[in-house]
């Protein structure tokens, strides 16, 4: 376990900061989708609210964080694992979110969750072992074996959703597709922090780049990626119903 | 009592994370279902409110729990009754909004609360010596006595309610039979947990194992329970009204 008392006064005030960052970008989020969930149509609020919980969740764990890095410096032991319980809830209904807003049939959307949503449990179970490990030799299989569940993801999402994808309005379409890249994007940071040990980074080195790297992509896959949601949600309304489109003025 | 200072770290932690993700779950579901509770047709929306009620009362349960646990680290007493207080106001609860979601006439919902709430609480209160109980024959011994109401729930459950079942719509009377297997595949987790002394394992072992059990069973018997409740409301209101069914898209 990494002892926060030798971190330097720069390194321990840059994770401070960017752990509060994080809990304030969680934070107005939550309260942002939650009060603009009723500006969408009907079928698409439970995508919102879905994206208002996953920052609830993330909002909650960094409050938790924070407090424990700060009683880490005292001398107690930094709790590691918040992050991981909080993957565990909010990457499956990351999801989740992501087929709501599509409003497909139900069948569709069934047969997509019910694969998307252990995949990505499994992800985050497998991971954690390997975020756990001292040695290079035991990260490297954990993240291995934790990039199969991934790359059966990415398939779903770019070859199976693709077919979907064609059956959307254009600009609605092209949103969707911006969607994918970001999810795509912001979790190509998680391996990279992950990984900081294997590329030669230790120590507090690794430590405050871990902490600052896993909060700005919790930053962009919850919190980006929740308002984008949103601008799906309400570019699809638009195209659903004109006088939607008019009032709200998309 | 059991003395939290002997657990090792790893045991330590293990609980710490499983008691903060029964928290973070908890919150989350109450605030889900009280904002969605208005996206149901009016007749269902006191079952999401009740649901919403059980995992508000386990929330705050879990945040004493926690407290009560860490403080026991430093010596302090761990207090096990919490989870006691928590289910004789939850039980009967989750039994309410069983029945309050399938929108009964008002005088089969009564026949049918008047005799599950008394026994659910029965159960809860008989629970609780043997929770208590150092030894095994007491254990065993409340242990059977509140078995006797929780079979007359499962008869009520099993016997009665299957002549209400016949006459709900295809997917919505195939999910209330999946709700029911779900209330009685999760309380089966609190026995087990229960009777973990008696079952030959001890110490430690057992009060990692009751507090893991028990977390797990909570977050399955109340959150997943209360969005499967609110997934019969919509499947039920989308039945009712072909217009709601159209604009959810259920």
């Amino acid at each position: 376990m990494f002892d926060v008392t030798t971190l330097t006064a720069d390194q321990y005030d840059a994770v401070y900061n960017v752990l509060s960052l994080g809990f304030a970008s969680m934070f107005a989020t939550t309260i942002f989708l939650y009060i603009s969930q009723g500006r969408v149509l009907p079928k698409y609020r439970q995508a919102i609210v879905i994206s208002g919980t996953v920052t609830l969740i993330a909002m909650y764990h960094y409050w938790r964080i924070f407090e424990s890095f700060v009683a880490a410096k005292g001398g107690a032991e930094f709790n590691e694992a918040y992050r991981y319980v909080d993957w565990l809830l909010t990457v499956p209904l990351l999801l989740l979110e992501t087929v709501a807003v599509l409003a497909l049939p139900a069948s569709e959307r069934k047969s997509l969750t019910s694969r998307l949503v252990p995949a990505s449990a499994l992800m985050i179970i497998l991971g954690y072992p390997g975020e756990m490990a001292m040695e290079n030799g035991a990260k490297m299989l954990w993240g291995a074996l934790s990039t199969i569940p991934f790359l059966y993801i990415l398939y779903v999402l770019f070859v199976e959703l693709t077919r979907s994808l064609e059956r959307q309005p254009g600009e609605v379409s092209a949103t969707i597709g911006r969607l994918r890249l970001l999810l795509i994007a912001t979790w190509g940071v998680y391996p990279l922090s992950y990984l900081m040990p294997v590329l030669g980074i230790d120590g507090s080195d690794a430590f405050v780049g871990r902490q600052i790297g896993y909060t700005v992509a919790d930053v962009l896959a919850k919190c980006l990626f929740g308002l984008t949601i949103y601008k799906v949600a309400k570019l699809k309304s638009a195209a659903d119903d004109s006088a939607y489109a008019a009032s709200e003025n998309v």
